[in-house]
């Protein structure tokens, strides 16, 4: 296979992996979730990937897009016999116009220069799942990737006008464009937003931006503990306030990253005062509240936070710096992972005001499976990163994290949440939606699928319904 | 057949239109864009809507769903022998919940109607098409309609989260939900909205709100004419400026109303100063600039404002109303139709950068022709209402007219931009998809026609791609 395809597309883009290699799997190192590539791609056009594509639709061969490889959800690991098709070289910028807002990246740009790009001129991309040097724009698409910006300035699919893709049997189409609005044929643009390569493979994005909000200020506001955090997210919404983010940290896992915790000032309504040493006693949750606007937007928000939450909080800091807080932020995935050795996480959604019965039912069923659990993510969307620590010899501990993880679902498709929120389905997730949808949709879910690949080649295995 | 229908909706529920009836046009009032019903059901329940579904894919009769009637292309209009469903008295709110942003209505509650429940709770629902007293939720979702807030605030489909929906053959289903981030499956949601009652019919709709922005200023940027009005609004936007709408008129259009202009006051940049007469001397062109925020950000926006384009202008005014204001504006439609008796229009999008060359082409080509035109819609978009004055009682301008139209659609698809921007497809723009995307394109949104309807008995012959 590898030979053929090095015919196709030249040998110095057909890798053909040897015991252990990268492309057979994906950020989550979770058990179950690894593959075997027959051969890689490395096209470093997007006419290559159609001549992939049809190439695998003429010779039966699976499929697999990858991006980064940042996935915590099987999403990119080779199927049996697959191809990879890996995007990383796709990494132009076709086009860049910062009085018009907008930008074109091919698939395997990373978020962090999109972002990059945008703040040299003056704009600002909203869109920042972790990862972000790792990350592609390809996969964010694939995933419909959120982050914390999302609750006020919408997960990726928001900022796409237009994307280019390769559809079975091996053609390069447009759907969008430019254009901010367009009524004329059914939305296959967001058909494609978020299939995780299962209908089609983005080759190349359409981006809008905005204009950079002038100011920001993050706050972290420390409660007692869940009741008390989750009542405060409530409060803020209910209060008016239209943070930038909104994210949470319940008391576990603040415990675990309470070392690493950024110098800080504790906030007054007019700004930060005196100096902080580290989390203050008597953190049981964190709200990190972010507010952007001009400066003197952000000074009344903060005020306003402070009118809201103050009476409430144990405490209300500010960072020095607020790159370090995120940093800090981003650096729960490892300090989790690195308490025994492994986690198993799921990233799942309940409607905003089911947050707290969420995390007190997760909490219960990690409990009775004998694990120690945590959580953190976006208050402000109901959106929960759930997660047991677990130590990865111990198969019998794996076992219960996923039965664990199997009722979470069940509880959130309850509460008319979701299964999935930010991270895909991938293989992880296969069946579950099922749960939370009814027949008819299913039914039209997996129709969909059948339509855009008949020969079940692109992804095959991922996004499964049931 | 209303007889069989009397028996399974109850006869209250069903009309027999004799003679003429307001069920077989919509309001465009346009030359072909009518049909005749065979009978009209009220349902009031969305049970009802599912039974009349299953009665119709059992009976083979077309069925064709109905809001506010207030749709220009044909949309709802009946084709032959069909049975139309008005969703009129499907008016319930079903949920309001202020505090966590949100409100659900069945699908015949008018759009000022959720307006106003917003505002009357501290919130705002942006979207707002004309006609906002007669529109109604389910139409707006249906055709994902727009208006002059979409440039800041997004279409209708941005504020939907979930959907209920009756599809073939007569299965009341719910998509979406109060979640905020779902990838759990394909996006079905935004398949339904804009799919004008082509693949199912909504019966219900849940939409997110905002807190409302405390403070906006609405000023009327005159300027001597389309180059410089259209490099003003490039201008605007290229200086980081986010107005909440940037709508225009042109000169012609100016030049048809100028005689309602409401009361104004010229704008300093600390705000109104003297009182102004009517529209300026020398105003060929005139951009509506709204912007929203806090007191002072609304107040630093208007000083932004007049620094980018003060010089440009002939003169930059305030109404001493905002509500007038948009009353004038809306009062555009009924003084073009009345200066020749009919009017036949397009809405149509391009890249916002191909503005000025798009109404150029426009007017090239209605004057070769001979006919007059002008043009108004959302600049910052790139929407353009293209419209020419006709005499109803001549044939030969009326054919004109839609020779005008149908080159205009081809130069529009020329420019990589759309055919319908907000106003949809329906009747009148059959056929026209075709010309703008690609061939693949076409045949998945013939095909998702099929699986969603294999019948073909949802408002068929609309929304067709060739």
């Amino acid at each position: 296979m590898a030979r053929e395809l090095s015919r196709l597309l030249g040998a110095e883009r057909v890798l053909r992996p040897e015991g252990d290699s990268p492309y057979d799997r994906d950020a989550s190192g979770r058990r179950g979730l690894e593959g075997r590539a027959e051969a890689v791609a490395l096209p470093d056009t997007p006419e290559q990937v159609a001549a992939l594509v049809g190439w695998c639709y003429e010779h039966d061969v699976p499929l697999v897009a990858r991006g980064g490889g940042t996935g915590l959800v099987g999403g990119a690991v080779p199927s049996e016999g697959s191809v990879v098709c890996s995007l990383e070289r796709l990494r132009s910028v076709r086009e860049l116009e910062p009085g018009l807002w907008r930008m074109s990246v091919e698939a395997g740009v990373t978020t962090r220069h999109v972002q990059r790009l945008a703040r040299e001129n003056g704009l600002f991309f909203g869109p920042d799942p972790g990862a972000a040097e790792q990350s592609q724009l390809g996969g964010n698409v694939a995933t419909n990737a959120g982050g914390p910006h999302a609750l006020k300035y919408g997960v990726t699919g928001a900022w796409v006008t237009g994307l280019e893709a390769v559809l079975a049997p091996g053609e390069l189409i447009g759907v969008g464009g430019w254009i901010r609005k367009d009524v004329a044929g059914y939305d296959l643009k967001d058909l494609l937003i978020g299939s995780e390569g299962t209908l089609g493979i983005v080759t190349a994005v359409r981006l809008r931006l905005l204009p950079a909000p002038p100011s920001t200020v993050t706050m972290v506001v420390f409660l007692g503990g869940r009741d008390e955090g989750c009542a405060a997210a409530l409060e803020l919404l209910a209060g008016g306030l239209r943070p930038s983010a909104l994210d949470f940290l319940d008391g576990e896992t603040l415990a675990l990253v309470a070392g690493a915790y950024p110098p800080s000032r504790v906030t007054g309504r007019d700004g930060p005062g005196g100096e902080a040493r580290g989390m203050p006693d008597g953190a049981g949750f964190g709200l990190i509240v972010e507010v952007d606007g001009s400066e003197a937007e952000t000074a009344a928000q903060r005020a306003e936070t402070l009118e809201l939450l103050g009476g409430h909080a144990v405490a209300v800091l500010e960072p020095l710096e607020e790159s370090a807080l995120w940093r800090w932020r981003d650096g729960v995935n490892p300090a989790v992972t690195g308490t025994r050795g492994a986690k198993v996480s799921a990233d799942v959604v309940v409607p905003v005001e089911r947050l707290r019965d969420a995390l007190v039912r997760f909490e219960e069923i990690a409990e009775r499976h004998g694990l120690r659990s945590c959580a953190w993510g976006h208050a402000g969307e109901g959106n929960v990163h759930a997660t047991v620590l677990v130590d990865p010899a111990s198969e019998r501990e794996l076992d219960a994290a996923e039965e664990v993880m199997e009722e979470l679902y069940g509880v959130v498709a309850g509460m008319d949440g979701s299964i999935a929120g930010e991270h895909g389905v991938g293989l992880l997730k296969r069946g579950q939606l099922a749960r939370q949808w009814e027949p008819r949709a299913v039914e039209l879910h997996e129709q969909i699928k059948r339509l855009f690949d008949p020969k079940n080649l692109l992804n095959p295995g991922k996004k499964l319904a049931r």
